[in-house]
């Protein structure tokens, strides 16, 4: 096990999601790849000045739920009832704080709403109208659903509703947003928001505010945020089950994180995730096309890609 | 691993939940065993039957969601908001099947939900009011307030309101109830269904719903099934733990779950699990003064304790 003290690397991995993104024009994906960039920075700065991975990883969230390209915030799908319902969780490796929502409507960012229950309520988890009171009690931005409004993803929802289907990952769809950090004491921390699927049943939660599932941080093992098809992740517990390869196995992390996405491939279950462990290496695997993804350590200079 | 088919051993362990439970009379003591014996044989008599672990761990659920004697369904005690917000679980470890809910009111039997969800839907977890419209879409039985009336419960959270705080485990409370078995064809099942905490915050989710950390069945390794301070259990994946252990560094149940439970207490997350391997081996750890437990198999039998 490493020192906690005075790390050699601290550094930031972002993801927009993983899919097929097929027909993303050049213009858009630069806009993507623009707005990463920014989510990096923006988390990457905080680490430089000496700053916490958990205030990092809050950072660079809050970056992609502001802009509607990606599906958490702003951008978030429509349910089947035409509203959004979010999800998110946030983790700190160093003391093991949790804190998530889910199936929370009109937070502008249900990150930091995460953030709040982890730092002030003996909670880890809270839901629903609950959630939005206790929103409400810390001051978190409650926007109105025209906040939300997307003309693309409206008529995506009523085009699914007309075939009556879950949206399904293999459609073209930009999915869950999420990061991971270690900083220059070495603490890992996890973050991971999401709108969830298209057309999805009204109070339904996917695997992204799940601890183990959506995120996971563990210090002196390694952090990790999901994005794919949510119950695969949660049943196969996706990000503790990479750190406990590194943890049980002594497995490197390229190899703990693309071994369990292989086996989910196996069993159709479509996503990725981006992890960093304790000496600040990373891995990025996805089964699907593409996953957005993006990283930047002191020892190595940003890296930005879609497929 | 063990072969799947005509297993050596069938069973079932049953819990009431973990506590200090000082003040119970015999004939309290009494009644809590003759149920926690009633909920076994419901279980039991299924697998002797030759059906399956995930029939027998919801019918042992069920008999004890009915009593108002333990702090699930129909005992469940008050949120802050002077309501009942029930919490479950079950998973099936033949196929990873899982099926949750959480935050739901006014449902009789939150486990039977739980297990519409696995069987009825692309789903894992339904929340809140969403969760309730799909109980009324698979004709879930649903029940005024009235139903959880308890002027014991009642009095509680009305105490403990005027000091202001959420209750701790440490009081005199009995808790979550759960099951986990193994059948005749050695699949493994775990459920786990709960009231949570007096006054909790509306909205609040503690582990009894979340694959991982309230319940985990994973086909030959084991089934657990959580009852305790669920943040705690949240943190450290309790369930999954347990068959970290037993799968990664071949610890036997008794020593993989004691010894996390040990871990707990050093860290003040009090509680207990009930697991069973796949060789039908029985364990029941707790760090609390008591854990209302008991279980049966074609091997051993009947056995209830609370201390």
């Amino acid at each position: 096990m490493n020192s906690v003290a005075a790390n050699e690397t601290f550094g930031i991995v972002v993801h927009g999601g993983a899919g097929v993104m097929q027909n993303l024009s050049n213009e858009k994906q630069n806009q993507i790849k623009s707005k990463i960039k920014e989510s990096i920075n923006a988390g990457y700065q905080i680490l430089e000045n000496g700053g916490s991975s958990i205030d990092a990883v809050e950072a660079a969230v809050v970056v992609l739920e502001d802009s509607s390209l990606f599906n958490a915030g702003k951008g978030s799908v429509y349910t089947s009832d035409e509203k959004q319902e979010m999800d998110a969780s946030i983790m700190f490796g160093k003391d093991r704080s949790i804190g998530a929502v889910a199936s929370v409507s009109n937070i502008k960012n249900p990150i930091k709403l995460a953030r709040k229950v982890a730092d002030q309520t003996e909670h880890v988890l809270l839901v629903g109208e609950g959630a939005k009171s206790f929103a409400r009690s810390v001051n978190q931005e409650i926007v109105p659903d025209e906040y939300f409004f997307s003309e693309e993803n409206l008529k995506r929802v009523r085009k699914i509703k007309q075939s009556a289907a879950v949206e399904k990952i293999s459609m073209n769809k930009i999915g869950t947003v999420g990061a991971v950090a270690i900083d220059i004491n070495g603490n890992l921390a996890a973050a991971t928001s999401t709108g969830g699927m298209t057309n999805k049943m009204p109070g339904r939660v996917g695997d992204s505010p799940i601890p183990g599932s959506g995120s996971w941080a563990q210090n002196n093992v390694c952090a990790v945020s999901s994005t794919g098809h949510g119950e695969y992740f949660i049943k196969y517990q996706v990000a503790k089950e990479v750190c406990n390869r590194i943890q049980f196995l002594n497995a490197d992390i390229e190899t703990a994180a693309k071994e369990i996405i292989d086996e989910l491939n196996e069993i159709g279950g479509a996503g990725g995730v981006i992890a960093i462990d304790f000496n600040g290496k990373i891995a990025m695997p996805f089964n699907t096309p593409g996953m957005i993804r993006g990283n930047k350590t002191n020892k190595t200079d940003l890296e930005i890609k879609i497929y």
